[in-house]
């Protein structure tokens, strides 16, 4: 078995859930937080750091690592695990998304997605059954189907022929999958993607046929990609309402703090984002309070740490005086302390998330959280004493 | 006392020592190469980090510091230590080197340096009072004097006038501690600096008023700028043939492993250099066998750790095709890891260096240190072997 799921609470107020993945590398607890190592890094950090952050899973992108350093290298290295030094579990995503964000000249057909490499211009074709031996090759825990997002808003016919498409992807999927095996390959586990943009009844027809297939895991696709938040959460209702109580259910793209605890609330268990580690390279981060643009002058001499009531490296040893100093200074050092805090932080929520569902508190939790949130205690510069309420965009404006 | 000096033990055969420096932060051993932190941030590195390197002092620039954050800023702070989060030794430069190669529209007189900073434009002038007062506010371990180098070549005129100026302005900066001290201040010590560029007459014209002076330990100046190698040898074979041995010498911008086995075996005992590090951010990195340009793509599969004699967290976690992928793809953990490994590499060379003084057995360690470093064994590619004898540089061909 791939993967195991197993089911410790169910939160009896709302769809919350706690479980336990077991993977090959390793258990990981949800929800879950996965920190993005895009190129087989996480930006800034070292695997001590995220095991420091109390990460147990990570992300890797599949069409980056199939550009460069290419499928056989790191195979030829003994798969990502080692070439990165992460021992713990790893989700590839299938590329489809970077395909249609990144790559140039893509043509999509029933084949698959031609395109051009962004780093250098070379010409590829991926098809479904080369997403799951690339990240087969890449030896991943936990593999997605290839699937066809859509750029929103589309027209319902569009957006119903890429679900129809995915549908067949995914079966085209699982038959690579098992061929891989009769080899003594394929060990990974593999994901389903549910599409249908945000009309429930497209999603639900595509879910009919995805659900029924044998996948270890479900994810919902094609949400957080520009349309109303309030719309979003639906869907995620919708969706968890339909994806079977047994298996792990993955919110691509997600990772506001906000949205996290309201699609836990909805049942999702496992996120991925780049947006908290993005922000903070560029002198943004997540604090229990608020959002706080630290590189800002106002805290230049802010002897707080970025969050009084976090206990990671950064808050333990650094103030937002020196932090701010060094995204002014243009010290790289800047981006990593950030960036520390900021998986932290994400991970950090998701595990005591988990912790309020197995207590039987999830609801109190994130209601306080969220409360707390959006307070913007502790974000006034000192000078500022006594603290004004401060002028913030809501909680999912700076989703990039 | 401000500094305390132990000498542990002299080479019989060459001029090296072994000494302890006691700071107000720690004991500082030497020989010491120390990582330079020019913003108050050895670039990408946490204090964790250059601990673990073995790092008991660092050097911060006094010109950075002064222009941003500002010395009133880190004197609210508590301090640089508590700035930056380093409880151990800190040696500050005087800011004059800074100011005559950074600056703009300088103007050197008697009274001092006006210039323009290079950031903002803004006018500025440092006395060697104010150099004194600003290395205090940062609240040192160890300041420097502020001396006037000398761009080489240089009319023999020019140097000697600068020379001459350089031992005013160490007397005026003494002064001026004398006046903090009584003021309950200036707890710092206070180096000296010797210049007189590469004429043995003129450096030790200056060395016999400047070695009069109340000083706790003195600075080879105007050295590896640009001259030839054992020119500079030369003098610091000179100089330190007129320093008192029982104070410690710093020999300043120095950072090449050979150089600096070279100078501790004239009797050298501190060292500083942006040189290690900047090649590291560049993909360069020393090895114990020679200067390995680790971001070339020959190393896309190298298993091998950077260095494998070496014992640093990224030469035991990661291989070179990894630290090679990370800067093919541009991400800043591939400066991390390099960076780790160079500091970890200089600091262990001097620390290697004084164990090889106490063992007296100094001579036949640098005699072996400098075959192994110039064999450019394992510096081969995978796929060249057996190992071709490398075309590299000379050894100082890459001071930048």
């Amino acid at each position: 078995m791939a993967l195991n799921f197993t089911l410790d609470q169910q939160d009896l107020a709302t769809q919350a859930r706690a479980g336990r993945l077991t993977t090959r590398h390793g258990e990981v607890s949800t929800p879950a937080f996965m920190p993005v190592g895009t190129q087989a890094a996480v930006k800034t950090l070292t695997p001590d750091e995220l095991s420091a952050a109390g990460a147990d899973i990570l992300l890797a992108n599949t069409y980056h690592l199939f550009l460069r350093p290419g499928v056989e290298t790191v195979r030829a290295l003994g798969g990502l695990h080692r070439f990165m030094g992460w021992p713990r579990a790893i989700l590839t995503d299938s590329g489809g998304f970077q395909v249609l964000s990144l790559a140039k000249l893509r043509k999509v057909t029933d084949e698959g997605v031609e395109f051009r490499s962004h780093l250098d211009g070379s010409r590829h074709l991926l098809t479904p059954e080369d997403a799951i031996r690339v990240q087969d090759g890449l030896d991943t825990d936990i593999a997605m189907s290839f699937d066809e997002p859509v750029e929103m808003p589309a027209d319902p016919a569009v957006v119903r022929k890429a679900a129809d498409r995915t549908v067949r992807w995914a079966e085209r999927g699982l038959v690579e999958r098992d061929r891989l095996r009769a080899e003594g390959r394929g060990a990974m586990a593999l994901f389903g993607i549910n599409q249908g943009g945000v009309d429930p009844g497209e999603r639900a027809r595509c879910f009919e046929r995805i659900g029924t297939m044998p996948f270890d895991g479900f994810a919902l696709g094609g949400l957080w990609v520009g349309e109303e938040r309030a719309l979003s959460l639906d869907m995620v209702e919708h969706d968890c309402g339909l994806f079977p109580v047994q298996q792990p259910r993955y919110l691509m793209g997600v990772g506001h703090p906000v949205d996290l605890l309201d699609a836990v609330a909805r049942g999702v268990d496992m996120f991925d984002c780049v947006l908290p580690t993005r922000n903070a390279r560029r002198g943004t981060v997540f604090i229990s309070t608020g959002r706080l643009v630290v590189k800002n002058s106002g805290y230049a001499r802010d002897q707080r740490p970025l969050d009084p009531a976090c206990d990671c490296y950064t808050c333990r040893n650094f103030t937002r005086a020196y932090v701010r100093h060094l995204f002014a200074s243009g010290e790289l050092l800047g981006m990593r302390l950030a960036s520390i805090h900021a998986v932290h932080q994400m991970i950090g929520l998701a595990r005591e998330a988990r912790q309020a569902v197995l207590d039987r508190r999830f609801a109190a939790f994130r209601t306080t959280f969220i409360e707390r949130f959006r307070s913007g205690e502790t974000l006034a510069r000192p000078e500022d004493d006594p603290i004004p309420a401060p002028t913030r965009k809501g909680p999912t404006d700076d989703v990039e």
